[in-house]
């Protein structure tokens, strides 16, 4: 048995088991039963370090992030994340980082009982793309071409602290602080419980990966919409006013990595979906309006509209 | 628009159509039609730029031949291959580079009507990983797992060419040979009409990547069998008897890249299964029995039967 071939064996042992894998790791492909009535979702992320994350990070959360940014992009489809197969290339055979990467692995999994069904083990430059396969109800799917204008705009959480992250990477700041902002970065938490209350009243979805404003500008495009945030009611994370201070609300529009759930619910469903969000003891923070006029805009004050341009995601 | 958004609407014109796509390129996933009754097969492969494949090669080669080497896995399985994820890793953004790489893609997708789905484009060193989807009806697919002693041992094609081509890469030889061969490398064909056969007769498939020798050994392994390999009959393609003389079998079963089927046939079903596959207008070749005996063994004469080493898959 090759190095690689242990490492594939490896990782045959972390997975959680689901009665859905028919046939798992170790054949040329894996079997999986998608129920009748569901309708298949799945999402490809390429993370290379260097670009998505820096190689001196400790392996568990370069896995564990891999897994998160994955999830999250399966659950802005509204749709419940299931199998995984991970494409791992690694400029050597490592056996302390790929056990921390393998725990790391193992601990994302458990999360959203997630089964690891196979993948590839090559030899070059540290990079992980994975391949995460969701199950939705059909016609249920959460698209973003589906936003009207009159629609108001959510967002599911706080956003800008993992921008912040990067940001202070090499500024020193109190421990305190800089642990909380990298708990962010390194430990997105895709939110699985919304999935049950999006439909059918969100009109359009996607998940904060390039940042509220590039993200929100992909809604517009694809629903041919415009759209007005409300920059007094954008939920800017409270370290962001601290060190970004006067800036800090267009920091946190145009910083990435929140990995919250941006969506559009239509004016006359707005009531009955907060009533169950409250209900669920979740919340959300209604932060602007859909428009017909097209392009990003930002209502800084009463009489203060200007335009937002989308600059999106930039890493290291 | 940035370049790699660029990238990814270029490669949206270039997929064929397929109803079960209900949503393809473009938002935070994909969502397809699992008709009920059958079973989702996944693999994934991972293509390094300078292991699997050379960076001077042409970028259409390079791409048709990433797109068959992962067909191939699904085929192994049984399955009819569907829908293709791709995540493609660039150094940099050259558009004659691309453009040709595309072509190959679609060229590729066309021959068994794939619909590219998704994907990612991210910058670094020149990788391709695929992750290919597959559909078998339920309980129909083809494991490694099923081969029982007094099994046939059948592989769909001749082997040998392939790694003919890159041990030959740097030897002169006439340009007429170097076609046959570098066209078995660049563009294997993956068997599809095998697919319509193999259930119920075959009781264990694999595609030959890394040599007969490794892949045999890994149905051996999977069915807790033995097998034994008749030397007269393997199918080596004739330049390896030119190039390599008498080593010419040895060479063809350690050398990789062939992506031709192996599988193994109960004794019982061997000449239903032969009347088939000659009616389809299709060929395979016995080429030895699976045996109680643990072990990979090849029979050189009457009276001559020796161990086989699976040596395996070895590039560039």
């Amino acid at each position: 048995m090759d190095e690689f071939a242990l490492i594939n064996a490896f990782f045959k042992s972390i997975s959680p088991h689901r009665k859905d894998v028919i046939l798992g790791i170790g054949d040329d492909g894996a079997c999986l039963e998608v129920p009748s009535g569901k309708t298949l979702v799945v999402s490809t992320d390429t993370l290379v370090s260097g670009v998505h994350f820096l190689s001196s990070w400790n392996p568990f959360d370069i896995a564990y992030r891999s897994i998160m940014v994955n999830v999250s992009d399966i659950i802005a489809m509204g749709a419940q994340p299931c199998w995984i197969s991970l494409a791992l290339t690694l400029p050597e055979f490592d056996q302390s980082w790929l056990f921390n990467f393998a725990q790391g692995l193992k601990s994302a999994l458990e999360v959203y009982d997630l089964a690891l069904i196979g993948g590839d083990t090559t030899k070059g430059l540290l990079s992980i793309t994975i391949t995460v396969h969701g199950l939705v109800d059909r016609n249920h799917e959460l698209r973003r071409s589906g936003a009207k204008a009159g629609d108001e705009i959510f967002l599911s959480g706080e956003i800008g602290a993992a921008a912040l992250a990067i940001s202070l990477m090499d500024t020193p700041i109190p421990q305190k602080d800089r642990n909380i902002i990298m708990e962010k970065l390194l430990k997105p938490v895709p939110q699985l419980e919304f999935i049950n209350y999006l439909y059918p009243h969100a009109t359009a979805a996607i998940d904060i990966s390039d940042g509220l404003a590039a993200d929100l500008n992909h809604i517009c495009q694809a629903s041919k919409v415009g759209a007005l945030l409300d920059l007094s009611k954008i939920p800017v994370h409270p370290l962001v006013y601290k060190y970004k201070k006067e800036s800090a609300c267009e920091f946190a529009m145009q910083g990435g990595d929140d990995y919250v759930l941006c969506f559009t619910v239509a004016e006359l469903a707005k009531v009955s979906f907060l009533q169950l969000i409250h209900q669920a003891n979740l919340s959300c923070y209604a932060v602007g309006k859909i428009q017909e006029k097209l392009g990003l805009f930002g209502q800084y004050s009463k009489n203060k509209i200007l335009p937002l341009v989308p600059i999106g995601y930039r890493h290291f």
